[in-house]
């Protein structure tokens, strides 16, 4: 009855520079999202990235950031929305020629960091990202924070839209994220973290920080790929969404 | 009867640095190679030229170049056949992504600079890179240097190859192009120039420097879109081309 | 009696890119602020532009930007004050370089863009540059926004500061400059331009858009590099304060 | 009596990527080539970099590299003696910003991978390098491939030199590095490489792989600093010597 997406982000390495553990981690996600070389990632880890989760039959998304490499694309940049617009058909398309390599097609787009916060909140930010995709393809799902500008902006220009939950960070009463700045930001214990998961995917519910009830939806939970922490957590949420019958598959499945 | 192509190299431009006059050179020539952000370009020039081509029904191509800006991609790198073959699929799938806004596609690929001249050369990175262009699309024209083992290894590949000639470089006996570093390399007298390309495309053959005769296959000429003697260079070889009813036009036109 | 600095962004080309006229204005100005390979610039270009200062005796300052070719080091990154320390090091440093082969030394140092928009009303950034400053030499002058929150950090640390003016710009009651997104933000008039100047450097006021005085220091005034208007508008300016009876010198003359 | 330096990289991580465990290899080597942000290391790396290294009491080098971080610098790229020149005052000049803030000297300047190697073969490229060494300070010592064509262009313009041996490398009758195509390039034999160490460093010869005594200068040997494997061959080396009463220690110390 119940159905949740699990997505993580992966071929963040560069260069010599490895990151992530992307093998395991791709035995429970159903969505993998690819850096397309502005925050990390570059060609030869995007073509091997993408033979990877074709291999083990995982959807795959661009995952565009911003030029950045030495800040990870975590640092917020004030670009205009025509050149996130921009960037962002840029990034999509690289990624997708490397599955035309092998007549696949792209499922969805995910904002990566700075510019998946920036989008969550600005609105003009948000439009010229989801006008973005539609021009690309209008049959590409965008990925952004539940309930937020990105998730708006995409429903409106046409897209089907997957909104975003985490299990690992607190709600506020209204809605949002509570910020990494606050102390009570994560949630650390693993059997409480995969419960907000399952409130949040049947019931529609998520239990803020003021103890209050607040309605979201949640199309998929974005997990994390580096670690070891990150993978037995991964085997464990998707175990448990499981046993509480939620089946766990990405949208074109 | 007799029919050629000119094509340019155009969006050389980088954020503030401006570069070429994409306005003026579109009138005269057929098809424009896009530089696709590596050696130069970027995406809002990406987007920028690639509308100006369409608005000039100039058919267009990808200009992959090697990773470097600051060299403009003229300085050779001992890169591998797989990191041209990943580069190569990057920039296409990146020019890719703007051509998919307007519906159009994508006529032909010309490697740039450092890249084409070692690909004219090297048969193992000549067959990454024709690969790499059929890997994306069967359909895509590959424009490599006539004669050299870049066109040898698309004709093998299965892919429509474009035998590419230069109007202002002098030959040598062998078919090969005089080396920039002899003092003959280049002819500057405009109308010399243009008989040269006259004659390899109604006769397919030229004049070396050691005064014979060599066979040689003219499909398109390259054309520069920089400085005031190459438009007005543009405008009188296309002149005389029509005048010697020579057909100026593109492969997909 | 009253004297001022005319200082001028030079060394801004990049690779095959060429900005600015740098011989035409290094005739005018009295400071160079060359740009260090981050938001502009390249090794090759930045011993030119030394060379070339040296040559015109013209004082020679670093002007570290933000790591971002693509915009010109214009578009806010948010960066930590440490970031903002590194990376201030790093460019004065790679500048230095090319001093120290003429034994020449650096006169000043004035963030580029974006960074110096950021310095100039944030304390902690401001206070991570001037500590960058002053930890790779206390003898560097250190150039911000008259009044702003980079010349109290650098005073406030111990170096020598120099209070840039603008000619071009207007200001508001309270001594900020008018935003640019303002219709009034800029001067066009060449006379009143330079009579703004005047009265800075030799009343140490300015008349804000409200008519009212302010109270302003004027160490230092920033010309333009590029565009004939430039150039003759750094000729005029130069030679109408030097009618007024105001030196224009560098502050190491 | 005898004497002999431990060189390794240092500084090769970039920006969220990771690269080599420092402070392990900091007690074992006695001079540290620190990455100066072209092949790998950024800002806030070599300042660390830095400090560790004084920390340790470990002499400090410039770590100059290709502008290739994609290829971490070991692809070779056809530049001109004169960007050699310009890029390696850059680099070198970056990192004396960071030296500066603890007014600590630059002990020395080797060149990375690719540019190692075509400097060790080219005398053009050789000497530019050289030259800028010398033109940023004649005190610094120039690390080069023992008996190659940069320590000969080092000794020529007058810089005090040290010739670079390889612990894990063997050597052909002509003094050259056997190359790493061949199967017996490399010696994986622990005992036996140091071997070889102690008799360069003793008796100033090697025994080539055809079975010849081959002369040559070993001032410094290069340890790799990643993997736990060479941190123990770091730490067996390091006593080898000292039993074998060679002094292990750097030339400024």
């Amino acid at each position: 009855m119940y159905k949740v997406d699990l997505n993580c982000d992966l071929g963040e390495s560069f260069g010599r520079y490895r990151l992530g553990e992307m093998k395991q981690i791709l035995k429970y996600v159903t969505s993998a999202n690819i850096a397309c070389g502005f925050h990390a990632g570059d060609p030869s880890v995007m073509k091997e990235t993408v033979k990877l989760a074709l291999d083990h039959h995982v959807k795959i998304g661009a995952h565009p950031g911003l030029p950045d490499l030495n800040g990870f694309g975590r640092r917020e940049m004030n670009i205009t929305p025509n050149e996130a617009y921009d960037m962002v058909i840029y990034q999509i398309g690289a990624l997708q020629g490397f599955l035309s390599v092998h007549n696949a097609t792209m499922q969805h787009v995910k904002p990566h960091g700075a510019l998946y916060n920036m989008a969550a909140r600005d609105p003009k930010l948000a439009k010229a990202i989801a006008q973005a995709v539609y021009d690309v393809s209008p049959s590409i799902i965008l990925f952004g924070l539940s309930g937020s500008e990105l998730t708006k902006a995409g429903e409106k220009i046409g897209l089907q839209t997957a909104h975003e939950v985490f299990a690992d960070r607190t709600y506020q009463a209204d809605g949002r994220l509570t910020s990494r700045s606050q102390q009570d930001a994560l949630i650390t214990d693993k059997e409480k973290s995969v419960l907000q998961v399952v409130k949040m995917v049947k019931e529609g519910k998520v239990i803020s920080q003021q103890q209050t009830e607040v309605p979201l939806k949640a199309d998929t939970v974005c997990l994390h790929g580096d670690g070891e922490q990150a993978l037995s957590f991964a085997q464990y949420i998707r175990g448990t969404l499981e046993k509480n019958r939620v089946t766990v598959s990405a949208f074109q499945a």
